[in-house]
């Protein structure tokens, strides 16, 4: 079982928005009409989170805010925390309060965790190929609409690291901007006047001739996508050390760790996003006394 | 190439809300700082999305709200429409205006196709495998938090139908309901009491002997989840006709045919919107004259 | 005095952001100006809900809400709890609580019980009106915008049910909608192959001819509106149980009960939303110690 | 037919957010099933306000923008403005537009225009009443949560006028604000010391002594509620010009003109906004070219 | 030190929306690195807010909630609350809690309440200049974007008064609404005849023959702008308290005590909201225990 | 007159929600009733913004969108565009459209500019000061509540320089951080294994010794608080431009330059955002035709 990371937390705001928009969702006007019709408005109830299939842990925080916006007083036990591996059959959490409230946040707070834990668990898959390199896994723009955050901190929770969280915290210049800017020297000249002192920058690159032209204005980062791993070598030789490479392209399972051996700092993979299995986990409520 | 399904379109304020939401993300309070040092405000710009492999298509409705928020006089044209097939290559859409505003809004919208469209292709190949079969590939309640109606309308561009929408659309009494209530027959009734007279109720049984003690109630479904197909076969027996039948559990492309043939209505998947990978698409730049 | 059913609660957020809005339109950027000038800040009170005139109550779950929104301990205790008559001058419930929280929120707070009450006593005068034929009473989408979830739980407090909830829970085909699709019968296949498994289809008909037309495409319910009472029998006898009959028009307390001694299953009731007189209820505040 | 009063006009904001909250709770997730299913995404189709009964026009405006929020492109043509009569069976406004947009919005929209009517035209009904008295009719803060401002202006144009809009645009110093600051004397100096200098005070009486006392304070308005006509003649002898007199209390269309007759100013009555009954309006639409 | 004004309290909404915006601004999606990397989350901490020099508190319900939001167990205690007069490193305050919530809090907690005792600081200079003379200091609507319900209480707690809240809750006429309506007779007509009775007028003049004209027609208030010391006094004979008088323009801290000695009654400053330097305030932690 | 920098635009839904809400602070829910009573619903006008204090202008992206809110028609033509000089008495913009529209949103459109074009002077001012010298004048995150990317952008204007906007775009470590962390250099480690590649480090160091500690961690800045001009020069030589130096504390317009002296690479000014006098602008009406 692997030690949590202590930073693994939201900023509360964000989660209680994206769950309050969940619930809303799945409650539109009527609410849980079948709950509603089943079950008494005091009855008690707990249940059991279970991992079915073995994994990485992530999205308690929603999960539980699920449950506590419609029950204030739930209690909740975790055993299992955000970037911990979890076991088939094994229980991540325990929780008890109301039992309508159980029962109507239950799926929205499954999938919470699901969504997340899938991409915590990809991402350690992808982190456990490439151990004792000097590379990271890294994530990229290419998340789901609304869900940026959660799925960045899933990231972290499985091991990676987390690339810039949008447009704004960080300049990476790409083949359209340069091509507007009239090349790599210009387009890095007007970045780095523009840019904040605590920006960093960094720039895609197509070639090694490419490669030389922008090293000569010392950016923060070069990015080369889809490279072979001689290309990626080779740049590895010419930047020494000078700016982090990131490699990105045709990278998955059974290709990232010669990607990483090639001396590359950052490997960025964006199917640990936008093509992760959900994570199989599961409420089992507990017989009510 | 598929013939589009008319009704593919979602409530324009959804898509607005999305759309603004996921464009907050990106931008923060900073907005594109690479594009804005790079691009010059007035320049404009022309780009092909395009698949990069084949597959189905959805979103296109949040693509175009996508820019169209930066630049309301952006030009889209749409070669392949949300439900039809398209193959690795082909262009689907065409789109220009301002440069700004295409690149900035560029991620956004193609997280939005690339995620529907990914929905919308792995329903397609559920819905091939039962093919001439009287059964119907229907989608969960297992959605992304905040895309449910995203989701839900890309597994109607695959061919597949929608299960209810969230809790309050339909009655589905699940075993934890029928304990709470004091078994099958007092949470049918108290289903019925309380339902209006346009809301259907399913109830999921777990064994034949459950099935025949529902059937007396008169449910509009019964919903067995993880049988065998000899046993969804004897259900069907059973219910003759009185009530759809809904399979769950286990469902696979491998699996899938087996369990449409037993004679069950209806297969519901949760995969189709918990777990199918992204459809690779692109946007290419056109040089700007 | 009746007894509540059980499942009169609205999602908490629904009743949250209606009484933050309500809230909000009282107390604008100034606040109650004439409390603070008069009104110590650590003041407490007490009062009491009562009824000026009889009636069925309904709304206290927002009424408490407004309350606890301006003073999070404030204590309440229900006496006659949504659902159940009250008698001119009784006393609904009892609140106590910072007395600047109870004199600020008091108007937000009774509008809401006021207006749900008076819904709910209306409601009721129709359902005991038709007290033991097979009958019900139901309620339209000609409601208040904005709360449309608190005045359908208004009906059913009043001993009402529900019609569908807005345009996506169930399909109700009219006129225009026949004559766009091409008739009846392509308006009720469109239906049935766009619609989910747990959707219901209802369809209008104008004319008993109409009405055999539409009972060869076996709708879920038929709509009749402005028809006279041989006509609505005519009507019960040719669909047979075959289909829920909903009569709608010309409906008042003096016309209801005929109505019902047609056979029609529904009769639907616009003025319950939107023309009920308000329950004349106030709060009386008791001398503070 | 009466002349519209130019000033009937409301806050864009407010008409966006209102009409938008009342098609959220209409459309939810999946929008109106009906008209996707039925009407192609194509059609044009043009349409009638018209009134089944006379009445006072209101709601116009939310009318215009629930079409023009489906369909930026509406065409409307307004026949009889907000703040006129209308006869039964009059045009009141004719629109033009996409079909499903059309068909889409109509109940949102007559909600408005039925709602706003009503109370214009019982508002109307009032003041007719006492027409040639010196006495207004007012509103009062007993309005629909969310509404108000729609409210207020449907009062407006039924020839009514507006008492404070909220708890922060004027002081109304009731009996437990007396109380609590210890008498008619502390009570208005309190308020005359926080209150702005553009900040009128009223001031609530229950007998003709307290009266006196309160007009040794000099306040703008004396609320005078549920007192005979001979007290109320008493009282505006009393206060002889010096305050304008608001009467309240047992006011219906039988009693308001004796009312007015007393020379008080102005008659405050909540039925206007709390128990109008709706104004019968329906859309009726034309054969399609 | 000053005596607290008990009415000093904003809307609990209002505050919690203001401070819920700051936090988001300052969190965005990725929250605070830097203390999330460097501190535990379960570590406590306690600090103390201090003046860095001489002011008047304003602000401490914004500074609150602030911590409140990110840890609802924080306690703190006012030593010095709003209205007060501070003294150069006086303790303001004190507040304790989790550590976290403390520092990643603190920049928006100190940032309300340097601006608004900014405010109250500047407001009870000009107050202060003017003691003993019947003129009050009042405020404009020259706030800035989204904060003037902060911005007026602020002014309130340096012993200001409030001018009108926005363009909704008095009639200001001025120089362009006089010529569109047609003179200062028309203008104060119209006004009176659509103004609530609740609802103040007043009125701008240029010229002592423009008062003359204005008086005529009974506004509750003149507004003179620009206007020299031996004009204002002119004018203050001329309304003879039939009105209230207000001045406007060149005001700052020397000219003020001799606008205020010519007898008008109010003395509006613009500056008071939108040239206030911020009053320099810290935030001291405690070594943690 | 100044060339403005192309960079100078918000992200449009900034703009246009921070424009709404002060648009809604204004109009409350009876809007301009002022404007309502005296102008023509259809009287068009047009008005000249002209500054009557030099000074540099920002803030015309939100002075345009407040008028196109109320009027979409609104025609404008800029003479001084945002980060350009303006001297005394010059039209920098000028606006025609609907007369209500133009008088309702004139005080908000002012607002903006007033309070941005404040920022951009005062900077400008700091700017000049240390004109020839290698530093450059950058913001803090001591801004108004609601309105830092609105500040940010007219320290830009005025030709400033941006520190991180918030809590979550760079990591700044401070004295209680350290102390937290255990040290300078345990600090340092943990930031930099949590920290994304494209983030900056910046630690607080508080003497010359804490210098050299932090300097053998490598950050990208070192921040300098209140330290005398003589260390700034030490700390130059001690950091050898191994990092960048910033210097806090202190700084005015009589200082500043001395601090630029030093060789410091940034001095950061909080006084920018935190105690900038407005702008004094003002909007002069054209005689209507």
């Amino acid at each position: 079982m692997g030690k949590p990371t202590p930073e693994l937390s939201l900023p509360p705001a964000l989660v209680a928005k994206a769950v309050a928009d969940a619930l809303a969702e799945d409650l539109g006007l009527a609410g849980d009409i079948t709950t509603r019709a089943t079950v008494g408005p005091d009855t008690r109830a707990s249940a059991s989170l279970g991992a079915r299939k073995p994994g990485v842990v992530a999205g308690l925080q929603p999960f539980e805010a699920a449950f506590r916006t419609l029950d204030p007083n739930v209690a909740i036990e975790i055993a299992i925390p955000d970037g911990s591996r979890v076991e088939a059959g094994a229980e991540i959490a325990r929780i008890s309060g109301n039992a309508r409230a159980l029962l109507t946040a239950e799926r929205v707070a499954l999938n919470f965790v699901g969504h997340m834990s899938g991409i915590a668990t990809l991402t350690r898959a992808f982190v456990d190929k490439i151990a004792s390199t000097n590379a990271h896994i890294i994530d990229t723009r290419k998340t789901t609409p609304g869900l940026r955050a959660f799925e960045k901190l899933a990231v972290r929770a499985g091991g990676g690291s987390n690339h810039r969280f949008g447009l704004f915290d960080a300049i990476l210049i790409k083949d359209n901007h340069i091509i507007a800017a009239g090349g790599v020297g210009p387009a890095m000249q007007r970045a780095r006047t523009l840019a904040g002192h605590m920006v960093k920058i960094e720039i895609e690159v197509t070639s090694l001739a490419e490669l030389d032209e922008a090293m000569a204005h010392a950016p923060d980062a070069v990015l080369l996508d889809n490279m072979d791993t001689k290309t990626l070598k080779a740049a590895v030789g010419i930047v020494a050390k000078r700016a982090l490479i990131e490699a990105s392209g045709g990278v998955n399972l059974d290709t990232v760790r010669a990607i990483a051996e090639t001396g590359v700092d950052l490997i960025s993979v964006g199917a640990l996003t936008h093509s992760a299995p959900t994570l199989d986990v599961g409420l089992d409520f507990a017989p009510t006394s």
